[in-house]
């Protein structure tokens, strides 16, 4: 049994826009502008659906999160929230979002986000969830669901494993927000830059981040989350034993030699 | 059997003074500025029995831990801890003081610790333990029982969940202090301010947390913790059962329609 | 039986220089400057071979790891791994890592990395297992093996237990490198100092462990490293106990009487 295109029941008005250059590179934008580009259920589903696609290609090599308009994302979807006031429902809808967020973290390429503009409640919780980001310097970040009654729950598992818990904590309690400079200096992400650079930082670790070969990256990024959570002992010992099959695999064996000859690796992407 | 009043048994030279308000903020202030407000087992009784109080009090609503004089806390007691030198006494009075920060987590208000001035040992512990923390821009915080042969095995427990662990280890190892804008860096305290502006900026956190619902400022202080020690999966899977138990309450429904019709919740508190 | 003497088997031209001063510091230098002090299995041999006679060195206080030359150290012996292309062998190399590594956190006495230039990969990784590092301002940190097409996932190991997962999932997949500035703002390193300071920062971070009681130090960092990965509630258990057995010793007993007395302990070194 044949599987549909990924893309075959997206309609033309879709809520994230979907692009791929031939390096490799996903581009993912929420596209719903007049709805600061709100997690609706559609957008969850599109989100999913080329997540799936981009675990199955093969050529992928980065996935980049962008948005248009003003806003990276205000969260979820308020009114369809409330058209539907039953817990089963909340709980398919959280479900349905976090297997979002889980395939980003399962993805085998890395995954930036580019943040234009304010990302709130599961807007946030999107850039911390990828493995990196590059925001604009005026862009501001906040957990606020708290302002309407509803604490940022699943918007706090990705935040409190990348910044201090205080910070973490004063944001979900009080809604209150921090600005880029500070999220870069917490952690929440990797670089706040003027919007006259924000292309050109996505760029620069796209760069980098093509220059690798896939297969290294891609057991790095899952080991990088497995041993996370693991003691020091376990975690050295299922380190040890990626970092060996690494080492076996040809690109590191090319790699290796290629540093010895002091010349480049044949997988290298030549620089543009 | 009728319970007695929390307060019944405090004498009235007590070394933790309480006060309420209106708004069902409980201030908890070590009030023995002479002996550094020392964390005796007096101080630890009156503590746990005033925060057993406020678990109760289903009018609270935030808990604010002060402290009178130039020393927020100095820890323990240690002409106390001295005089009873028995494995089984020490064994208890650890017992004692971490049932009194197990109490803070467990709270289902938010604990700030206004702290105006040096907290040194249990006392830094005390700080780092609340889930907020403000603090006066002179103050500074040391883990220092290491300089009379003890470790501060018990404050390096929420210490190194707040900071960077070689920051933590240093103040551990050496008995170095750190300053109140290194704590505030470093994510120990929030804010660090001038000592005029100390209880605004406490003030102000309170009347952020006063304008949210009780109950999913209960419902997500929980939560926070409990999600903080799992794997990441079972941390969602938490988190979404949680918020879509949050999302049903009626205080959330409200504060959902509020923000679709542009106006205040009914549950928000008028601005002062 | 009798053991031999830690050093017996380690040749003149010892990749690691031995030294112990009379105050019990040991000073473990890599000293081959010329080939950027790689991690070879020679140098880890004699790494383990120094770490474990320290671990049996009852007068040990402390460890300081420095290098000779301009880097710190490259890591791995890339030109020695790639001349057995075996995973068996990779596996064995990367086990034998990791000792040195887990080592160095079991050793009963702090351990603090001396950084007078650049640390990469397994030498990045080095630091990062240290209880405290001091590093020279125009140091650099990287774990650049994807470079190579070899993921650092043992060094990551210790890197995210450091600093916060975006710089270090940047470091890891783009190769990028870090200042001294941003490793000691990050936590990766405690002192970030220019290059004729870094001796006396060094030796003060030894002067102030050296005035403490060594079994107190010893039951501390032990007791910080399990605590830190148990559940909350499970860490102020363990740390309770510690903290006990630890007030009970003659060390504590005495300092605490001394602090009392107002006087310095008989345990504490004179000042120098």
């Amino acid at each position: 049994m044949s599987e549909p295109a990924p893309n075959t029941y997206i309609p033309a008005t879709a809520p994230v826009r979907h692009e791929r250059d031939a390096r490799g590179v996903h581009r993912l934008t929420l596209d719903q502008p007049q709805a600061f580009n709100v997690l609706s259920e559609a957008a969850l589903t599109q989100l999913q659906c080329h997540l799936d696609a981009i675990a199955a290609d093969e050529g992928a090599r980065a996935v980049v999160i962008a948005a248009e308009g003003k806003a990276f994302s205000a969260g979820h979807d308020l009114k369809q929230m409330k058209a539907k006031p039953e817990l089963g429902y909340y709980q398919r809808l959280f479900a349905q979002c976090t297997r979002v967020m889980l395939s980003i973290q399962r993805l085998p390429v890395p995954v930036i986000a580019r943040v234009q503009g304010l990302a709130t409640a599961a807007g946030c919780q999107l850039v911390a969830q990828c493995d990196l980001a590059v925001a604009v310097d005026s862009a501001r970040f906040g957990v606020n669901g708290i302002d309407v009654g509803l604490f940022c729950a699943t918007p706090s598992v990705p935040l409190v494993r990348n910044i201090a818990p205080k910070v973490a904590m004063e944001m979900l309690l009080t809604g209150g927000f921090i600005s880029a400079a500070e999220a870069q200096a917490r952690g929440l992400v990797n670089h706040a830059v003027p919007a006259e650079r924000l292309d050109d930082t996505v760029e620069a670790l796209l760069a980098a981040i093509l220059a690798k070969p896939r297969q290294a990256v891609a057991m790095g990024k899952q080991l990088f989350y497995q041993q996370r959570e693991l003691g020091v002992e376990a975690a050295y010992q299922l380190a040890g034993q990626t970092m060996a099959c690494n080492m076996v695999l040809d690109v590191a064996q090319e790699g290796v030699q290629a540093f010895i000859d002091k010349r480049e690796p044949t997988w290298r992407t030549p620089p543009r």
